[in-house]
């Protein structure tokens, strides 16, 4: 693929991007196509689009006045943040006709109200750069992603973006408090409240919060902080199956009293796939076992009273049978060398070839039932295909995920790419689950949503986006 | 006032009646004056509004045909749970044109499922058996308020209830992961999803949350359950400060690894009240003082721990000077008996006449400086009316009452309602407050709504209403 240039792209209209030139200045403007090009390919490389430009406003006033002139013109906006998405909605398709405005230089943290456990931030803010600036406050942000040194805040809001400790915390939807949104007419929404209860009528803020930029654009947030943790422990629990997490899930939060952070899932091809491609890793137990769980316990205080439930709760699932082997990480470094082994699992797989990704969830009590169901569905059609099911069991979201046959052809594996689909998803669908549970629908899964979503909610779905944006200028070919 | 007969209504369409009567059969139908008393008279007393007929339906497919006929005739529906509500928007107007639909036949628990910390349940279900149902199976449902023996889940979800837990646990709002509605046309939304992580496309059960009954009738939902606590420790303490409270609480989510369930702030007139009024309760503290906070904190095992992080954080404020004195509570019974003097106010007080209520919220941070400066400009306006701000410091939401002054005439009290609260509103709007924190819009303060929600904001909600219930059949007169 080939980047085109401004002049081929030329259908928007001179006089609209001068007037979007005099909105952002000198320093919010990229009309160089190299300078473009790292802002309209997507983060899998999967997708190439083309835009004029490149707006980067620094005030909401500006992203205002750009969504007011472009409403005027009827031409398409494509609100970026990170860019880091999995499914293409960040990136301006490929008519040369959709301006992207990306939202980096929004980047100040308005306020920390450590008291309220509260942060107002613009849209713009790095993910671990909120972190960090939690942790100064002596307060947690708890979102926790893949991407987080470079994803945005205003992405992870408009995405709904899940990771890690959602067992304990929520996804990015429950972290926040209040929004600021310009609306697909330009006009400034100022739902920047700090309060954990308010019912003054319709709560506005849900219909942006994972809305991935189709019906208005967030410039800024306040999100939610927690108490810092002072006691952390992690252990790496060799388990009977996937049943038996779930069951030691369970026990693990009554005991801990919900102090369980992590409870991540992992089958045996996860590891040898680490170990055989990530330098500096390795086993943490003597020998390999079939499934295995990475669990987190975090504490205000360092009492003892975490490491002692997380004991207890082990030595009784010992004897239960459902565990059969855990190690207790001793030290922060042998914690993060286990995390290593579950951070690495994407990296690694990239060197096994072509793989067919899901993002599924069920309820957590049919995870192992899931599992089972699919790879077996999966494997009667395909048996030389790899199954990898790892992830965030502790949510009831797998990332279920198909690799090629060792040796075998990429490109013939990812020809299957609709027909396995297929298979997951109707069982995934069958059992009430989610065929994106944290990726969301973007530009690749509206054919899924289509499929699976009811009538009664795909036309409520459309009715709220044509009554929000009835222009359709708000990141169309997105979500509906 | 006087309950008009079923003649003097008559407008509503007998035909319609006829059809109504077919869908729901005598068991479903209360069109007796006595009978339907009790449904069309507000919790407060302040209401009495007319209706031809309650419908109590007992299915989703049932209240989908009442809306399905009442859409066709253009016959105005109020959806009612308990008929708790405390602004008057679960009863109808007084012309005797608008049907109650109760719903209070629909009260079955459909699916409990521990492992997955969630359960399924009908519309009609009594709050205070579904926190039973839950502890039966070893779960805690955490939404607990103060009408909880008769309200209904379907009006909590619908009014989006906050009470006692709100801190821990989230509103109701947070509790609803997936919901059953009937859409304004007859339609049946079927969100019954009990997913952690669930990205595909807009979020629609928000817009049915805490809506109260304008948008649609919810008729299920599956709730989160959370583990049980083991372990509750429940003290009486006597800080300097409505500020130092609000430090304490900081300090006390940090040390006990948030462990704080809930964190009342009652000043000394709230004691004063319920022991003048309350028999069987008594201070547990030997002399009075200004503040109290009544602090619980939980935790899934008895360990000590959460006892030992309360003593040395008490110890810690004791001396900073935050805190002056503290009561642990030994017993269960010891904590019933500091429970009960925070549950006796509202009931203590009506004993001292006439009271203006608000239903306030602003940041945690702040609630120092808003009881003060509230107070400060009632009282300079009105030196003799007594002020009664207590509740849920935890949450940032205070009950800002002002009681008549002793010995003074309630009517002429409440004469002052309009520029009590005009005063009391502007201060806490200023603050980027809310004027109702739990208790919601409903029929009385729709005037509220209109003065303090930005035109932006006022616009978006009228349209979303417009959207979903082009015909305005649905609990009209009610929040937009």
């Amino acid at each position: 693929m080939r980047q085109a240039s401004v002049a081929e792209a030329a259908p928007v209209d001179p006089a609209l991007l001068a007037r979007l030139r005099a909105v952002v200045g000198e320093a919010g403007w990229v009309d160089q196509p190299d300078a473009i090009a790292p802002y309209v390919l997507d983060q899998r490389r999967l997708w190439l689009g083309r835009t004029p430009v490149v707006l980067r406003p620094a005030s909401t006033a500006e992203v205002a006045a750009i969504v007011r002139h472009c409403a005027a013109a009827s031409v398409a906006i494509v609100p970026q943040g990170g860019n880091t998405g999995l499914l293409g909605g960040s990136v301006p398709d490929q008519s040369g006709r959709e301006i992207v405005v990306n939202l980096g230089r929004m980047n100040r943290i308005r306020e920390i109200d450590p008291l309220n456990y509260a942060m107002t931030v613009e849209a713009g803010c790095i993910l671990a750069e909120l972190q960090a600036a939690a942790e100064s406050a002596d307060r947690l942000f708890p979102l926790s992603l893949g991407a987080e040194g470079s994803c945005q805040i205003g992405g992870n809001l408009s995405t709904n973006a899940g990771g890690v400790n959602v067992l304990r915390y929520g996804n990015a939807r429950e972290l926040a408090l209040g929004l600021e949104v310009v609306l697909p007419d330009g006009s400034i929404w100022d739902g920047l409240r700090a309060l954990r209860k308010d019912n003054t009528g319709y709560d506005l803020k849900h219909l942006f919060l994972g809305a991935e930029g189709t019906l208005g654009i967030i410039t800024a947030a306040v999100v939610k902080m927690f108490p810092r943790p002072r006691d952390v422990q992690t252990a790496l629990i060799a388990v009977r199956d996937a049943g038996a997490a779930c069951e030691l899930l369970a026990d693990l939060r009554v005991a801990s009293g919900e102090s369980v952070t992590g409870f991540e899932y992992m089958p045996r091809i996860c590891f040898d796939i680490v170990f055989r491609h990530l330098k500096g890793l390795r086993d943490p137990m003597a020998r390999a076992y079939d499934h295995y769980v990475l669990a987190e316990l975090s504490a205000g205080r360092a009492t003892g009273a975490l490491r002692e439930a997380l004991e207890v709760v082990l030595a009784e699932a010992l004897e239960k049978g459902q565990v059969i082997d855990a190690v207790i990480a001793e030290s922060t470094a042998q914690a993060k060398a286990m995390w290593a082994i579950r951070h690495g699992i994407p990296e690694a797989n990239r060197h096994e070839g072509a793989v067919i990704r899901h993002d599924v969830a069920v309820p957590v009590s049919r995870i192992a039932e899931f599992i089972a169901t699919a790879s077996t569905a999966v494997r009667d059609r395909y048996p030389a295909m790899r199954i990898l099911a790892f992830g965030h069991l502790g949510d009831g979201n797998v990332h279920f995920n198909i690799n090629q046959p060792e040796g075998g052809d990429p490109a013939a594996h990812l020809a299957e790419w609709e027909a396995v689909h297929r298979i997951v998803h109707d069982i995934v669908v069958g059992m009430r689950g989610s065929f994106s549970a944290e990726h969301g629908i973007g530009r690749f899964k509206r054919a899924e949503l289509e499929r699976y979503k009811s009538p009664v909610e795909l036309a409520l779905m459309r009715r709220i986006k044509g009554l929000l944006d009835p222009g359709g200028i708000m990141n169309p070919g997105k979500v509906v």
